[in-house]
């Protein structure tokens, strides 16, 4: 065999690996938007099936031999094929350690405790999850021990969302942002309330889908590859940089919700349609970590979304489709969509409370993994912890412990990616504002000219990067969460005249 | 290996089968509801890794190996599993016929063609479409020379969509009814039109979809397992029993055609539906055959739903939904629903008409395989052949050659399958009323009744029987049009007071 030869043979396994993902992608994106409820049975046997086939052919013995020998010949690869082989080798290492029945039955597990989480939520009702949560928590525990016997548990799922991140930088992380958070927060309160209740003006749903597909166009997400769906739990997944798909969900008396879902959202999109055209269908394709992933839809969510251009800029569209709204200046409405208030549910709270939702998840994360936590405890943890950090009390499970989908789906270890993705996109935003001017190119709808800027620095180079470093040479100097914590504070300063 | 053994390792190849079936089922149902337009590249790579996945799995060494000694061993296995063993060695011939190679290339061509015809259909442009059809010809040809050398390649098409079907069977079928349905629609004619222009009642898109779930709720579709998806040319599929698709359009200027849209599917997705839970993720799993399916939906579209018990259940609801229609009698309703006049549609033709649509087709399929006919020569058979069977002149290849998905899937051969599953509806109502009051169940809204029937002498056996023993077992004797013609006879002699 030649490398030639390696090469071309890689590329015919990444692209099998593309196409079960692809599938299994699809499949999932079938099971959010519209299969009937009891598609879950066969739904389960099927991605049983396929993601044995995924094991097997990541791990199995013609992989094994080519992966052996590409390693062998690694001086003889450019930068490209040599980080697919190194991305592949890790999944290798992570795959391997798992007997595959394990693997196969896990895999029926998070597909299964999905629909029976959305069940308990509506129902308000942790006992039915809990059983499903455990098993969750021990397999991703006995995961952790099979694949890195010598790391932290917690530690290991963190890198896994966001490549060299471990609790030491995310305590690091947490401390520098509470303690400019939580004071910053103090003077804000104190600052007396912003009037946001026009918010909930009744805004038709009709109008709300017309308005998404508004926004979709004015941060230059191409139709043709991408389309919005409906769902509860909004969530964006691309199936290579040709078809990605974002939802929403429409409330008619919070149509807040549903706009910035769609940049947030939109946000993912920009992202993963944007990685060079030479990487689809291998491992270098797409988003390379949820850290982030998150700092490109935060940053169009908060930064961009939340900015007084911003609004500015969709307002006139705003008071066609809900003529109440001309009552209320822009001014008014930017004020209103960046009201701060400590509240209980992770997806509505606001720029300067959200990571403090993060850091409630980070401490519960640590007790679920570190295994001094009983999962029956888990709700009382959640509540305590929400009186620390927010000052709330939580009423039912509902609207505390079931709110967020990512442990029914055994993603432990992915919130602290938002929180770190916001501080990446305040970094961003810094550096991109000495190439161009930020607020004026929203200000006149140019919004092309940020996506232009972001897919220079980041988009297109998919995963031939690991996030840290990806960021540093956008950065042009390490990350420093204090753009993040001076950005709050210009922003709230502003917002409440402080 | 004992029998034992060799079973269960049937009962996973079949539950693999069945997943990658599965996935490529939804990826296909995507495709047709939502994807976007830029997602055809990709998924024409999916479904080519993921058919050549299948193919390897029913022909590979570990199936072979195990397919021969199931047929050396067959004697020991119940009726159940023989059938099994037969379908699957039917359908390892058929594939293990064809090289790897082409079996891709052809499931790629098709993925391909489907949207290329669907563009070419919007643009009335049959020459956009031309060079797709001829591949997939000479491939439906080359595939049946190689699976069966010694069989008629169109005979071993029809026996595709309906086993044991073939072209002399047909011949004297199509005979059996123009004699009869040819005096019987001069009859008609010189009886003089019956009133159907107010089915052009504007009926709001949104009542339309109420009335969707109104009649899925008349033939107790269950909706946990069964949903409904909006497209341009309706159609059905089916994941197993527990999860069906049906899918139908609403033009605000013809609800008739969403409305038996709705019925027609409804009664694919109840014989889906029905097979016996135990041969779910097997090979028996499902309808039989193109024919008896067609039977079962071309049953509850006309058979049921254009009779007057069904318009007199229905009206209410109409009326409730399009108040206009009140200035319009159940009776009114009933006749301009089964009004007969030669048009250029298939799916819109009366009760009366359709057979001679197929009529065209299966002259055009004929014209097609035997090799007589150059593609760029088919548009001008397809009108001449209107002219002589139904006396119309076709405008333009969108509502000639084009109007049909089937070709561009590679179903050719289908087509006859529509008008015998008509002739089956009939004798299975002559049977049928032998047993229950059909139009007395009907007018009071027990067509739970009618689908016990059907449960009980059709649904349950999913693929156990071949079909024409199914449909004998079924009748409790041979088949004969005659019932079918009789049927036309009696209810145009009634709609149109002959």
């Amino acid at each position: 065999m030649t490398t030639k030869e390696a090469i071309e043979k890689l590329n015919e396994l990444e692209l099998k690996n593309f196409a079960l993902g692809h599938a299994m992608g699809i499949m999932s994106y079938d099971d959010e938007t519209v299969a009937p409820k009891n598609s879950r049975m066969p739904r389960g046997k099927t991605m049983g099936v396929l993601s044995e086939m995924s094991y097997r052919l990541t791990t199995g013995d013609e992989a094994v031999g080519l992966l052996e020998y590409l390693k062998e010949h690694i001086d003889e690869l450019g930068p490209e094929d040599r980080r697919r082989v190194e991305l592949w080798d890790k999944s290798f290492r992570e795959l391997k350690a798992i007997p595959v029945e394990e693997y196969v039955a896990y895999s029926e597990l998070t597909s299964t405790a999905g629909s029976v989480w959305r069940e308990a939520k509506s129902r308000s009702d942790y006992r039915l999850f809990e059983p499903y949560l455990r098993r969750i928590i021990d397999a991703q525990r006995r995961f952790a021990a099979l694949a890195a016997p010598d790391t932290d548990p917690y530690d290991y799922m963190l890198d896994k969302y966001e490549e060299g991140l471990d609790r030491k930088r995310c305590d690091a992380f947490f401390a520098a942002l509470r303690s400019r958070i939580v004071p910053l927060l103090e003077r804000v309160k104190a600052a007396g309330p912003v009037d946001t209740s026009f918010l909930s003006v009744p805004f038709p749903v009709s109008a709300q889908r017309e308005l998404a597909d508004k926004l979709m166009d004015i941060i230059c997400l191409d139709r043709d590859s991408c389309i919005i769906g409906e769902v509860e739990h909004p969530f964006t997944t691309a199936f290579s940089g040709y078809d990605v798909r974002i939802t929403t969900h429409y409330y008619e008396r919070d149509f807040i919700s549903s706009m910035y879902s769609v940049v947030h959202e939109g946000g993912h999109a920009l992202y993963d349609m944007h990685s060079d055209r030479r990487y689809a269908f291998t491992g270098l394709d797409g988003g390379v970590s949820m850290g982030v992933h998150e700092s490109q839809s935060r940053f169009y969510e908060n930064i961009i979304g939340r900015s007084r251009e911003f609004v500015g800029l969709v307002y006139p569209e705003l008071i066609r489709l809900c003529p109440k709204l001309a009552a209320h200046s822009p001014e008014d409405v930017w004020r209103a969509v960046n009201a701060a208030r400590p509240g209980l549910i992770r997806t509505e709270a606001d720029e300067l409370t959200y990571p403090l939702h993060i850091m409630v998840r980070y401490e519960m994360e640590k007790a679920m993994i570190d295994g001094g936590a009983d999962t029956a405890d888990l709700p009382e943890m959640w509540r305590e912890l929400y009186r620390e950090y927010l000052g709330v009390e939580v009423p039912d499970d509902a609207s505390g412990i079931l709110q967020d989908t990512h442990w029914s789906g055994g993603a432990i270890g992915y919130f602290p990616s938002y929180a770190l993705g916001s501080a990446y996109g305040a970094q961003l935003l810094h550096r991109m504002s000495g190439d161009i001017d930020v607020p004026g190119a929203v200000r006149s709808g140019e919004i092309g000219k940020i996506n232009g800027w972001l897919e220079d620095k980041i988009w297109k180079y998919g995963c031939l990067f690991r996030p840290s470093e990806l960021m540093e040479r956008a950065f042009g100097e390490p990350f420093d969460p204090k753009y993040y914590t001076d950005y709050l504070e210009r922003k709230y300063t502003e917002v409440y005249g402080l």
